[in-house]
């Protein structure tokens, strides 16, 4: 590696919009020029990813190598600079045998220099786990590419190519006298992920350094929280980039974040790109003067500034005083936009048209809400956002077309008790009480009925949460679950509420992924099962 | 093949429920016993298919092959019958480096005979397109089975191990003299599929016949449509089986359907057996007077009977006279509970509480009838069925939380244009007007603004569908599409509609897929993409 300076271009594409990607490349390279001898860009920075079945479409790939012409056309003007970046490619056929998926492209990696390209790498392993369709989507490559970099021996590999139990290519790579790995990585963030990535990529050394970038920004569910990083040939840290967007230089300090702060970023960046990737700038959500809408305005405010956030009381006739009054506080301690509009009138008029048994007089406040927070949302154009945990979609405690409408959901894979904790840290980390102690600290209910608590049909939220994540982020079994010390019949419990919430979960809308299984695109199940005899 | 008798068991399994799915599969062995040399079951049709991500869970794959252990108990008492069972089993390692997965099993057919294990195969092709997660959810196999029943030497593949190009396997079997392979499949209805089927089958074969067993019943968007069949080695039909579920027998009269039928059949059996399966017994809908609701309805009434659809009218301020008696027409035609509330007491209630632009207005009036039909759901017990077709789905002219809403889509994979044409065939198939005459031939219009019509807004149906179908079914580019003689600006425009709605469609609720690529889990685009310059 003998002291190569590496810039990484943590750029936030979008899919399908090359000018935009094509652009922020652009610029990063104009800063990174003079500065840096490599510059390396995330997986599919030219086109964005995932791109999902898009990539069976002829234009989309048509569009990457067009904008990977320019490109190096571009690159004639910053010839001290080697160009690492990410795109699709058309593939000419499939080499596996075994591939049986509509594939028509590769995820590559082209290394560009001074107005030439001096070669393009293919993905070789394709994840087809969690939220990755990289094996329907790609074809695999199975050739190297070395390259040379100031006199230094490089070869390419691509985000999954590095996770991998098999080490005969990396000893091959070291055989074959390579100094220094070039990672380009379409990695999400997810907690205590940045750990795991430094540990994969060392356990994937063999003597040679690793330089290891990553895209930038939110994409749907997804978060790319950059986080780059060059390590020298031992496995120490040469240099740590941060999660933020944009370059950053091997020759200047390395960033350090908290576990909490990255987990904070991500919920913030998610909701932030998902609006200015749709062209959205404003949202509206229900304040209940509940904990979950607490957090969720919250993090809109930090997203797109209070001014763009307005938060709607809606109390019905079941409502508490404390709830309105934590709303209020709520608000001005956020500085959002505040209304209140009671429902009791269309309650009402909906118990005069129907008569409503006890669950659907329940539901029936919450999809009142709905359908005023809807409604100014189609007159005044902002985003709805749904407030919802991770605890309560898992076991189905929502009302279908009340509280889990909305076109975002901030916290939908924060599990509740992570919901406590973040707020406690967040009026901590902000120096003063911007979440109401009092949202933290009294006991949740959805006030749909006289002195309802979410107790009187759930568990313990810290049991709870622990058998969701063994159940769902960990596929155990009811008695795998039950051996760790939790009441067998209980466990049997909450994973028929799973279960049942299935359908729910289905017409779910999408929220940022921080776990290593959320309730998305990630987990596919079937909605229809039957488990009498498990 | 030398006149063996085959028996096709066309089982109708419930994911995870191993009692069910054994008990049908010994109830057809009953009836084959005496009637065939052999019968054979559907893909993984101890244990349902496709069984998602719940293949990572120990606790389905000890169930499966429990299950299994008691099928080969129970077929002592059968011994002059082979059977071939579809079943999911553990697997020891992952014998293909390429495979980046989570798979702990494999997609395994056995073969039993008079109390005994003769052996068991490994799927080793792993479908990885449409709805089909194989290589995420299986390890393949590599391994042949060769087995004889009454001196015909057979040999056994899974579903998409026959749909492939290469033709090293099918020469290889061939050589080692196989005689008859025998195919369990989970092979789901498509228009036109069983021809396709017919059409890979004989281009596997070189020189053996061909046991084709199908799967029955719905399971989510998947109809499993039965029709196995039986090649002779030159490629003739010996024999057709149909597509209702049950045993059925080679030596009797082959079945014909035509494709209209097959269709009507599917949707009629993807609406039963989701409620069926998931324990639910009515349902209801909102009856607008138009084709949409008019063709549901005759849907739900043929799965479940009249008397357990209930179909609600519900007239806005701008429902016209026709619309009414159309629907209540439908209701005497079909014979199922009728019911009238009007909306608008709700509609001027909402418009007290908040001030409602254009779109607003509209929208408001669709989710004030959700929330009166969800209501009378939670209350009386019956799944709400939401009436939108594939056309409308596709450009998002629906309202979300309104007539998008409910908990299973009969015809969202129907086009507009195939609606009218599914009804006018059913009234004529029927010999009576189920559907009202003037529910097909009227213009078709959301009526929620005075004299809408949905052609103010979108084009005719005609076109809309072909470019809808070629976008969306075919993955071709907006050049590809305007070069079948469509205007370009007009082909740009749906396109941008259609990537504009996505987000409504991940919220989107199931219902039967019959085309190629439905809108389900068989179409994974991201929410958010820009194509400007496309």
């Amino acid at each position: 590696m003998r002291n190569l300076r590496v810039a990484f271009g943590q750029t936030n594409p979008v899919v399908g919009d090359f000018n935009h990607n094509l652009r922020q490349i652009q610029d990063a390279i104009e800063i990174a020029h003079g500065n840096a001898d490599l510059i390396v860009f995330g997986e599919l920075a030219l086109c964005g990813y995932p791109l999902g079945d898009l990539s069976y479409r002829r234009d989309i790939i048509d569009g990457s190598e067009s904008a990977l012409q320019t490109l190096i056309q571009f690159s004639k003007s910053y010839d001290a600079l080697t160009i690492v970046v990410g795109h699709a490619s058309h593939a000419l056929g499939k080499p596996v045998a075994t591939q049986e998926s509509f594939a028509i492209a590769h995820n590559s990696a082209s290394v560009i220099e001074a107005g030439e390209l001096i070669g393009t790498y293919h993905k070789q392993l394709l994840p087809n786990f969690d939220v990755f369709d990289d094996w329907r989507n790609f074809v695999p490559g199975s050739e190297e590419l070395f390259f040379s970099v100031n006199g230094v021996k490089c070869a390419l590999a691509i985000c999954q190519d590095i996770w991998t139990e098999d080490d005969q290519r990396s000893k091959a790579l070291a055989a074959s006298g390579v100094e220094l790995l070039v990672v380009p990585n379409g990695s999400p963030f997810g907690k205590g992920k940045h750990e795991t990535r430094l540990t994969a990529a060392r356990k994937f050394q063999r003597g040679f350094g690793i330089a290891y970038a990553n895209l930038s920004g939110g994409q749907d569910e997804l978060v790319f929280d950059g986080s780059g990083f060059l390590l020298h040939p031992d496995g120490t840290l040469a240099f740590q980039a941060g999660i933020t967007e944009g370059v950053q230089l091997s020759t200047t300090e390395s960033v350090e974040h908290t576990e909490t702060e990255r987990l904070w970023e991500a919920l913030v960046v998610g909701l932030r790109d998902y609006l200015a990737k749709t062209g959205q700038r404003k949202v509206i959500l229900g304040l209940s003067g509940g904990i979950d809408s607490a957090l969720s305005a919250a993090i809109a405010c930090e997203a797109i500034g209070p001014e763009n956030v307005y938060g709607v009381a809606l109390p019905s006739r079941y409502s508490s005083e404390h709830s309105i009054a934590d709303a209020k506080a709520l608000a001005e301690n956020l500085g959002l936009n505040y209304s209140l509009i009671e429902i009791d009138q269309a309650h009402k008029a909906f118990e005069h048209l129907v008569e409503l048994g006890d669950v659907a007089g329940e539901n029936i406040q919450a999809r009142i809400r709905a359908v005023i927070l809807m409604g100014i949302s189609n007159t005044d154009g902002q985003l709805l956002l749904s407030t919802g945990n991770k605890s309560e979609i898992a076991v189905g405690y929502s009302t279908m077309y009340g509280d889990s409408a909305g076109g975002f959901a901030p916290i939908k894979d924060l599990y509740k008790t992570e919901v406590w904790a973040l707020a406690t840290w967040l009026n901590k980390s902000k120096g003063k009480e911007l979440i109401p102690q009092n949202s933290i600290s009294k006991p949740p209910s959805a006030e749909l009925r006289p002195d309802q608590l979410d107790n009187d049909s759930l568990p313990e939220y810290e049991v709870l949460d622990r058998v969701i994540e063994a159940l769902v982020e960990k596929s155990l079994t009811i008695d795998e679950v039950a051996a760790t010390g939790i009441n067998r019949e209980l466990v049997v419990q909450i994973d028929d509420l799973i279960r049942k919430a299935e359908w729910k979960r289905a017409q779910g809308v999408i929220g940022t992924k921080v776990s290593a299984v959320a309730f998305g695109s990630g987990r596919r199940v079937p909605l229809t099962t039957r488990f009498e005899k498990l």
